[in-house]
């Protein structure tokens, strides 16, 4: 008798006939005498369809009232979801995030969990009830309805996991694992079975987004054990998502990963003296924008070169910022590359192997591609490169860490060419 | 400066569009000074969808569900008319009926108000900031999303400005008033200006669905000043449903009302001995089903006729029922009579003129429109009738009482043919 917490995303959940197919693995559990809580999304494209009617309503509408108004998309799909185990004999319980007491503050669209009080989900699980909880809301102060920013179901599900002690924060999605690289790009990427916190936590930054960042750092913290699976192909187990010691496939690689919504800004000849670099930077962040990788030249004749890279989305309007700033102070040259993407490579075991960084470069001088610019961390390796030479990339550095040779061919493993990341 | 609440209906926010009409009207009112609260129910036909999707889910949905469900409908109007008037310029608020202090109990689907705490409310207020507060909602026990049952944004609305002691309590609906009947049976029918709560009373349970019942006797118990308007044509006055004292207008009848949807349930030959009656209308009770008249004849022979009208859309269960019940006990034959259809005649004169009844039967009988039952209250009375002759007996009695004869051509009266009841 496992205690499971269950998530299942915006496509597990479009339409009552796909509510149907979640009822029937909620069931399964329950005949097999699990506790369950349900964390769902809201149907299918739901959320988008809201947000289009509130820019409709106006160019830029306010946080809290886009809370409100996306907020009602989970209440739906919960509520419906309770209606389909109550008609096939399964007793459910539909809440909010506020009703199931997860209390975050009150930065609208994007909350932080304060606390979560368990009381009514152990009172509902106590008379075996299945609670179904509306994942990606809570409540701030004053009742406020807050959303948890993109992704967050993943983050309601681990963080009920974590408040419960469950056994298992199962993450049912349309992918059926995590995978070495992108099976679209090279299709003999593999299933890993175990994959570390870090590990996904580089994974995920980096765009392999299959469980947001905020859920795995969750996870990591509390050690909740998480896995994630195909909501369409159950019978496979999918990839565990687990702490370092239980990782055990210490492979030096274990991912590859890349992103092309990615752009980069240069800036030429940019005086070299002190506060300089910190007033473009205030600049683009002012703007609400991440900027990701920074690099920064030697100066030459009282002048350097900056270059960072940042969301394509934002590009313009980080560009705009800076041309602004440049009307009052003496900047040099803004140059705006679009066509740019970041290859990375990811691995526990990089942490005690030397020469993965010289293999990486070599493997990808080897077939002709420049690379622009580079980032490190304890665990992670990336290089921007021209932006059409990243399937190129992606292939060679998979062959190179040997990521698909000891492939074992599993009867599941057909769905790899068709699974999207 | 007055303090107004004013509500809309479903057409009247169905869309950004329409929505910005509504925007208007509110930042209209705000520039004259006028302070505003605005209650919304959900967009067109929003509450149909779910309720559509409900019943797909399961035949017969738990009413807790359903609240939880259709009460997004609400939430999702009130953020989206939150952000219009955000954009244009106008401070507002939306808040769901649980934020905003509406506290009911427990009942769902139906639930009864039981407290409003004004303290958000006012606080927006002073601010200058306008509340737009989800209709038909409220917040029982353990924090449960209730609902106040059908037109329950009208009860809102008027609770609303019970509690806050407002001026006025607009409802915006698709007609411009209430009428003497029906203009699209009798063309010559009158807007009235003012009708008593009373009156109100009659008409709606009668089938005149343009203000809630519930909400009628809420604005009769507090006193609230309710004006029924157009949305889309806001030059008009409308009707205003007043106390007695205000209605002045004190013709005998003051209109013409008639409603369709019933049947007629006929026993025949019922054993003419006590607790009968009990039974067959516990039967039906047990079922939900509300019965309208009741009529029994004198017995003969130790047998009585039993016969009551209810909603045509109930016969079938009803029936069902006493089917069953007559399996135990012996009831005669048992006839069911859909075509039938109830017009009414509602007046407050009628308390002190005699000979009403007797210039209304007359009135059918001279157009040779048999009268198969009578009812009668203080303010009202009902024939029920064969239903062919419903427009017919409309006509007839609207003229008989001179309800359309003084009758003052305004400009705007030109609506009067389009407009539904």
């Amino acid at each position: 008798m496992a205690l499971i917490v269950q998530k299942y995303g915006g496509t597990s959940v479009d339409g009552i006939e796909k509510m149907r197919h979640v009822a029937k693995q909620v069931a399964s559990a329950r005949h097999n005498g699990d506790d369950v809580v349900v964390v769902l999304s809201a149907m299918g494209k739901e959320t988008d369809r809201l947000i289009n009617l509130a820019t409709t309503a106006t160019p830029d509408p306010s946080q809290r009232e886009l809370d409100m108004l996306i907020s009602t998309g989970e209440q739906v799909s919960v509520s419906l979801l309770a209606m389909v185990l109550n008609g096939q004999g399964i007793k459910a319980r539909s809440f909010t995030g506020g009703q199931i007491g997860i209390i975050t503050d009150g930065t609208h669209t994007n909350a932080r969990i304060q606390r979560i009080s368990t009381e009514r989900l152990r009172e509902s699980l106590s008379r075996g009830t299945v609670p179904v909880v509306a994942g990606f809301q809570g409540m701030g102060p004053e009742s406020e309805i807050t959303t948890l920013g993109r992704g967050g179901s993943d983050t309601t599900a681990v963080a009920l996991a974590a408040a419960l002690g469950a056994d298992i924060c199962d993450i049912y999605t349309d992918v059926d694992g995590i995978y070495t690289t992108d099976p679209g790009i090279v299709p003999e990427a593999k299933k890993r079975l175990r994959v570390s916190y870090e590990e996904m936590l580089e994974m995920a930054s980096l765009g392999a987004r299959v469980l947001q960042s905020r859920a795995v750092a969750f996870a990591m913290k509390y050690r909740v054990p998480v896995r994630v699976r195909s909501s369409f192909n159950t019978s496979d187990e999918g990839t565990w998502v687990v702490c370092e010691d239980l990782a055990m496939e210490r492979e030096i690689i274990s991912g590859v990963t890349y992103d092309k919504h990615q752009a980069r800004i240069t800036l030429v000849g940019v005086p070299d003296k002190p506060g300089v670099a910190s007033k473009i930077f205030n600049a683009v962040a002012k703007e609400d924008i991440t900027v990701d990788m920074i690099i920064q030249n030697i100066g030459r004749d009282k002048a350097t070169d900056i270059s960072f890279t940042l969301p394509r989305a934002d590009a313009g309007r980080a560009k705009q910022a800076i041309d602004r700033l440049a009307s009052e102070t003496a900047m040099g040259d803004i140059l705006l590359t679009k066509d740019i993407a970041k290859v990375s490579i990811v691995g526990i075991g990089m942490r005690s192997h030397s020469g993965v960084a010289a293999k990486m470069f070599a493997s990808l001088a080897a077939e002709g591609i420049n690379i622009i610019m580079i980032s490190t961390s304890e665990i992670k390796i990336s290089c921007v490169i021209d932006e059409r030479y990243t399937e190129l990339a992606v292939r060679v550095l998979h062959k190179a860490f040997g990521l698909g040779k000891t492939r074992k061919r599993l009867k599941t493993d057909k769905k790899a060419h068709h699974a999207p990341r």
